[in-house]
């Protein structure tokens, strides 16, 4: 391994910024060194854990003087190998999990201000506690963290009705690549003082700068919440069904899943307990109301709108949930397709967005050109469409080499995917971002404007490129 | 005046880049170098009329080539002097009002796309042709632009459910300094591929880039719209109130605006004629509800949160409008208050946000502070509390000269307002922006932190300081 000459001198000194117990060098790293997806495992210099903002400002100080690269991280929950280091053994992780306290909530204002390092579900529950609801809920929840959910911009299921993580952050705290503490955890709704530092520092993946702490928007709990399932002839149907349960709902249609038969097929294959309360359908799709008023309320206008849809032929049939525990068998059957893939074999993912009006055409197109290019091949498309963001995945023919098919085909199928979304003005990372996996491809698919100022920005406010490195940009 | 010697050879690149027709240099130019406010007359070298994005960018090239600054400007209508060009006779002013088309309308995306000069007011028109919503509302409607609402990232009396106009934005087409044209017209609800260039363009007052076109989020048509007044006795019970509703209405509550009863005592002197269905109270509310089912469904649910707000104590008397004539009326009694004080005479104006949970610490320090430094120094307070936005407006004493008050005290009371804001975690300026006219205080009370932030990005993306100099940040 290659350590550098000043190792000595920069680990004395982050040891003396956050106390030697906070520093680490031996022992089984894995954790901090080893991405989610176990595609990515690199070798850190050390793992640094800071207990407070002005620590992580040392932290980045001492880095800085002796030119080490950092690596910040959160949960290390990502998908796209954007939070651990690189395999040089050069760089420093550092790790926010020490901050992870809430330091406020204001009910009458609506906000709370957490660290970075607080777990998501943590920091849902302390906002329930006050009869609160901090509507960002995404599979990692129980593990991954608010500073990581914010230089990620992270998504989940409730886009639709709350925006991204981005939406939901009024300010920020952040600890500059020279090492200065930016406090930007203003509460405020309306604040036209200058450039927009928070949205800049939000969705860059630690490269411009260490979010360290938030001030993030709640909202008052629903009274009710209540979930359907639809099956429908097509996915031109979901756009139409969208459009009249938005129109219907409003601000109440608070999650809309779609699930292509294959996916509810896998879904049956490997976990035939879960009930599944309508026969298979070309397209099914998950709704979720929520209600300020009551249960009843809810269902009686989920009714008339399922109804009005039934009679418009946009749905063959629909099952209301009887109960909160029916509610979430539905949610599970939704959340149960990626694991569901994973029992079939490893697939080719893709996490993309277009506009919700340009879905159908994109489905059918990129469907029919990996049938007649990959003969067998099987499309598990399922996600977010009230967000225009599905999850295209590609799944090995039926008793092929899942691995070696992802090991010939993975480029060409990406291109095949990332070309038809880009025909449709849509994005090849929705809510995953860009990480090390995608860094290429943004680089050869985004327009050369957009490249150029991203780049000048980031010179601009890590001019030695001590954030990060190599991550959303190359070094 | 003081003309430079390159500026024929400019204006003949100015006249091939846009037509000669569309470069004015004679003539009365009043309406493109005075302020609405009229307190920023300049003088233009030239006014520049391109009619396209690539006759911006033209226009932009041939301004860096001479070294020339910009100053772009929409309908005028800001209050801070960011949209008309200083003294020096050597600025440019492009107007972007011939780029005025609704490029298109996607009704399954709820999207529109609208180029920066189309009036707000059509733009609201052609989405409501589809049965749509462009849910930005603000008193400058009839002339202000869309180009000039995203650069100053306009707020107005929607922002409670719907966001400024940079949450109702999804994409971007920006000139950039050096006249490159960045295509970020996306109408995508998610897409995490790299830094926000959107929100950094947006809300940096034309100095970073100049926006021609963008994609614009809609909303389906409320069902019915109600609105309704209520008398309070304090500012204590507003916040309340606003917690109250928000947990009982969600998104239907679409505005919250608060007034005190100096405000509407204006009112009533200088416009008699208005009705106002309440007696005098300390505090007045207006509330708005969007219902998506019906007009019947809205009012039962008013009727039953304003009843529960009366047991309370938080209210002494409510009115809800019978027709959407009185919902008119209402509303108009709401808009008079800027008009009445201008009436009244010259007064000093603030555009200030705290937490709501402080708004009333807030007023009641700062008018005590005001009352004992200002005897007979007259305050209207009003504003969309439901934003923590307060116009926080000082009236001279009663039968003073308002000019020689505003003369005499303006620099004072401005201290006494914005330390009174800083102390309690707010903006000074909440929606109109900083232009020339808060410059200086921004420079005084931002921290150095991130105005070091702001000018590192300023010089990255405009190193020559060609566009819009001195506003926002000091040239």
């Amino acid at each position: 391994m290659n350590i550098p000459p000043s190792a000595p001198a920069l680990l004395e000194a982050l040891r003396a910024a956050v106390g030697p117990a906070h520093v680490l060098t031996e022992g089984d790293l894995t954790a901090y060194e080893l991405d989610w997806r176990r595609r990515y495992r690199g070798k850190a210099l050390a793992v640094v854990r800071p207990g407070s903002t002005d620590e992580v400002a040392a932290v980045v100080r001492a880095c800085a003087a002796h030119r080490t690269s950092i690596v910040p991280q959160g949960g290390n929950t990502g998908l796209v190998g954007g939070s651990v280091p690189d395999a040089s053994g050069r760089q420093v992780v550092l790790s926010l999990q020490r901050l992870h306290r809430v330091r406020s909530i204001d009910p009458a204002n609506l906000t709370m201000t957490v660290e970075a390092g607080c777990v998501l579900q943590a920091a849902q529950e302390a906002a329930a506690q006050q009869g609160l609801l901090l509507p960002l809920s995404l599979a990692a929840e129980g593990s991954c963290t608010i500073g990581g959910n914010l230089a990620t911009n992270a998504g989940g299921t409730q886009v639709l009705r709350y925006g991204n993580a981005r939406e939901l952050c009024l300010g920020l705290e952040v600890v500059t690549a020279s090492g200065d503490i930016w406090s930007g955890l203003a509460g405020l709704r309306k604040d036209n003082t200058g450039y927009d530092l928070r949205h800049l520092f939000i969705g860059s993946e630690g490269t411009l700068g260490i979010i360290t702490a938030a001030t993030l928007k709640l909202y008052p709990q629903p009274a009710a919440r209540l979930t359907a399932l639809a099956a429908l002839p097509s996915l031109a149907a979901a756009v139409d069904l969208l459009q009249l349960t938005q129109a219907r709902l409003g601000a109440g249609l608070t999650g809309f899943e779609v699930m292509n038969a294959f996916s509810l097929e896998l879904v049956a294959k490997h976990f035939p307990q879960i009930p599944r309360p309508l026969p298979p359908a070309a397209w099914t799709v998950l709704l979720e109301q929520s209600d300020t008023e009551s249960t009843e309320h809810a269902r009686s206008l989920f009714e008339a709108t399922l109804e009005a849809a039934l009679e418009q032929g946009l749905i063959e049939d629909a099952a209301i949930a009887e109960s909160i525990e029916q509610s979430r068998q539905l949610w599970h059957l939704r959340e149960s397709i990626p694991l569901a893939q994973a029992e079939e074999g490893l697939n080719i993912k893709h996490d993309i967005s277009v506009p919700v009006s340009r879905i159908p055409a994109f489905v059918a197109e990129t469907d029919a050109e990996i049938a007649r290019r990959f003969p067998g091949a099987r499309l598990v498309d399922f996600g977010h469409l009230g967000d225009g963001n599905l999850h295209y995945n590609v799944q090995a023919p039926e008793g092929a080499d899942p691995a070696a098919f992802l090991r010939e085909h993975e480029h060409e199928i990406n291109a095949v995917v990332y070309d038809a979304v880009v025909r449709h003005g849509g994005s090849i990372s929705a809510e995953h971002g860009i990480g090390a996996l995608k860094r290429d491809e943004l680089e050869a698919r985004k327009s050369p404007v957009a490249l150029g100022l991203m780049r000048a920005i980031k010179q601009a406010l890590d001019p030695e490129g001590l954030l990060n490195p190599g991550r959303v940009l190359r070094v």
